[in-house]
């Protein structure tokens, strides 16, 4: 049968920038009437392959029956527009994404079956180049939850993940690293340590997350003080001249399936142990480290609850950091309560800074940890003989000289300045006289999050007790900080409604 | 400490009808700007509570940095702006949704627990209500995929769902219904069995889906030969007159719930057994049916593959049916290849037809298929005695009475009509003398789409053969039908394209 070409609109639109953010996924705008839509059968929440000759994404459709866009054109959302890399009005092409075969992968692990290195791959690949959305993204996170990973899959997941970013060669060796296992508020050590050990001599080019699922991360902690979006010349030139620096990954690329995966894991409040080792390990690895120190809190309402647990997780790490070349070593510690005064980005780097400058009411706890990790550091790089690291790590905190060098630092990555302070304070008090019996670390990260933090950097809480501290009734136990009234409002509604955070029991 | 009430600005926002239809997860737009967004500290895809005194919904917000939206207003998508019930210009509050109890439970089934039956009614209601996020709900079909629902639980699911929607009573029973287990193309039974057991004395008011993946739902076909956009009153008039209807049940909100997750597992590709038992007889409950025949067909390329999977659905439909207070019998069907020979909205209407008008050219296949559940209705609603129900079917049939009842049917939905004709048709031929061997019911159904169903009314295509069918080379296989020369052109570019839908093989 012959066709008649001359009938056949090619499916051809001008582009135009909606100015509509939709986070990551990269959304599409057509009319109702398009005849793109109508010829090729796009529905609304199709996934339309876009392509301009230079780049392809695929986006997610949302139709518009009003006026907002004109015959022949298709509007691109914020993050459509970036990836597509184009200029308004220019014309692209749309068409039927291929279906995506790694999708059947994540079906046949819903269905329970193990994954292939392959499938696995083929998954990394789809997920870093953008092409789930938002739903099949969260079926993959969903389907590998609850410890659904095998230590095979773990290791696959991780190499697939290295292989899809960046990666990057410091050119000498030892180059060291650490990491902290999730759920322990107020937990800045890195802040501490990479001054302590590059003081030392020591290669310590630290990328570090933002909140995934708590009030700050290590990066919103130190965005207080210096800027941590660095690019990859940039850190290169902070490394070379300081030995160290303590940015955002996140700018870097490092393991962008891992970015996109985060998000959803944040939106589920879910993650999985393969999935925690792979997104630790890879980013590791292709930060360039070979040496890595990794702290698991352990304590009832931290994210490692006892020390078994801790073990079988520090064992795992063991395994997949030697599968991929990288020498993992764990310090397990004490996770029973937060670490520090600050929950949230600028009160926590204040108990940064009150350590560093050696402060006579500097958070004991948060030296104490940071040293012994520093510590451990010194001693498996070699700098420091077994059993002497944390000595000279407290030395160069004592004398000066870990201070000296995080201002150089800072100062190196764009500029040093005082984090800042919130607008808005509340106390929350002691209902009765006695003893600081329990603190829920779970429902404090809540409550930071609830006033602001990590967006609102100044907003977190204050602790006023720790474990053990015997108070008056009416005596503050902590403070909630927020840049704004809702928000205060807010926090201390969630505070009320339920059952006591930070529980005082009479003696 | 005290609040100074003049410093805060309400939050209250006009709201503005953006005409973006993001399916049914509802989006408020606002300015990145907003003095709103600001002191409530909501920030992209935050949940955001919009309230405009009489309803409340929840929606995710996406930022607006362009000229969209003026200073103090919201735009609303489609879902969002019928949800709320609102009128442009008007004013709305916004504020924080409270967090969601019910999203612990769903991490409860992540992990592997059972939940329990208030758990699930947490979390319907939650969904019903629109609370859900896509990436939420992603997860909760996730978890529940792959059978992980237990027979508790999809009990439980069921009521549930049926709890959150509204319950029709039709104040006498029995209240029959049949349900066809998905994926048969043509498979237009529902308008042949409803007039011939009405026209025996029983209840039958019949709500069907409009296409959703498909080129024609049940109630995209009746569309061309009445009304079906009936609203509850309306419904229960044609009921009370006639005995039985068949009108689109999207209008009537029955488990709304349902709707909401259906459109997530379409997405994923994914469905639970427990979901699906649910899905079916929560809205035949909520209807008010009290006794429900379930067609089952089994073939390589319908839903359900074999006949010990079909067995094992079956004892699972009658057991939550018998928990639920619902009588199902379950037929299990041929499901190898389309039924009747059209694949549209008026094509099949118009098979439909010449079955009720006992026309000698009537498809035998539709009207043996009909008869035999009509016939099984029949004798579990007490009407015909055991093995008799497809005779007196049959007779119904045979003696014009059920082709009266469904004229009379029509006229109270609103007034019968001859299905339209497609204005271009074009017949696709076999290339070799020999045997029907397969026909792809996939790609038949896609070329239908192509061709303009189920928005088209007219369009689709019609068979010619069936498996086994001998043909000559050059004899008509199917004919395709369209409204307009363009898409008669792109559903035949899409045939000659690919390999063969419909395969002859030389003898």
């Amino acid at each position: 049968m012959s066709i008649d070409q001359e009938d056949h609109i090619p499916p051809v639109l001008r582009v135009k920038r909606m100015g509509i953010d939709t986070y990551q996924e990269p959304v599409v705008f057509m009319r109702e009437d398009c005849h793109v839509c109508r010829s090729e059968g796009f529905e609304v929440q199709s996934r339309v392959r876009i392509h301009n000759g230079q780049h392809a994404i695929v986006a997610t459709l949302n139709v518009v029956g009003s006026d907002l866009l004109e015959q022949g054109e298709a509007g691109l959302s914020e993050s459509a527009w970036k990836m597509l890399g184009t200029k308004e009005g220019s014309t692209v092409h749309l068409s039927h994404p291929k279906p995506l075969r790694s999708l059947s992968h994540v079906r046949s692990k819903v269905y329970g079956h193990e994954l292939t290195g392959e499938s696995l791959r083929e998954i990394i690949t789809d997920i870093a180049a953008g092409r789930y959305s938002d739903v099949q993204l969260s079926s993959f996170v969903t389907a590998c939850a609850a410890n659904r990973m095998s230590m095979s899959e773990t290791i696959h997941l991780t190499e697939s993940m290295i292989e899809v970013g960046e990666r990057i060669d410091w050119g000498r060796t030892p180059v060291v690293d650490k990491h902290c296992v999730g759920g322990l508020p107020g937990n800045r050590t890195t802040l501490l340590i990479v001054p302590i050990v590059t003081a030392q001599g020591l290669i310590m080019p630290k990328t570090s997350s933002r909140a995934i699922t708590s009030p700050a991360g290590t990066a919103d902690a130190m965005e207080t003080l210096a800027p941590v979006s660095l690019d990859i010349d940039a850190i290169r030139k902070v490394v070379d001249m300081e030995g160290g620096c303590v940015v955002w990954g996140g700018a870097v690329r490092l393991s962008p399936a891992d970015d996109i995966l985060i998000r959803v894991e944040r939106v589920l409040d879910l993650d999985s142990e393969g999935q925690l080792i792979a997104s630790v390990l890879s980013k590791k690895a292709a930060a360039g480290s070979t040496h890595v120190v990794i702290d698991i809190p352990v304590g009832p309402t931290a994210k490692v609850r006892d020390e078994r647990a801790a073990m079988l997780l520090r064992d795992n790490l063991v395994v997949v950091g030697e599968a991929i070349g990288l020498e993992v070593s764990v310090v397990v510690t004490d996770g029973s309560q937060p670490v520090g005064r600050g929950i949230g980005p600028a009160l926590e780097a204040r108990d940064v800074l009150s350590v560093l400058r050696n402060e006579p009411g500097a958070p004991r706890d948060l030296r104490e940890r940071s040293l012994a990790l520093a510590g451990r550091i010194l001693e498996v790089a070699g700098v420091a003989p077994r059993g002497s690291g944390e000595r000279r790590a407290e030395e160069t905190l004592q004398n000066g000289t870990a201070w000296k060098k995080f201002h150089a630092i800072c100062e190196a990555q764009g500029g040093f300045t005082e984090p800042p302070v919130a607008p808005f304070t509340r106390e929350m008090t002691a209902n009765r006289t006695g003893v600081v019996m329990s603190i829920d670390n779970r429902r404090l990260s809540r409550i930071a999050k609830l006033a602001g933090a990590p967006q609102d950097h100044s907003a977190g809480l204050e602790m006023q007790v720790m474990l053990g501290t015997e108070v008056e009734k009416k005596q503050p136990l902590f403070t909630i900080h927020a840049e704004s009234r809702g928000e205060l409002d807010y926090a201390t509604e969630f505070v009320l409604s339920g059952p006591d955070i930070v529980t005082v029991e009479a003696e």
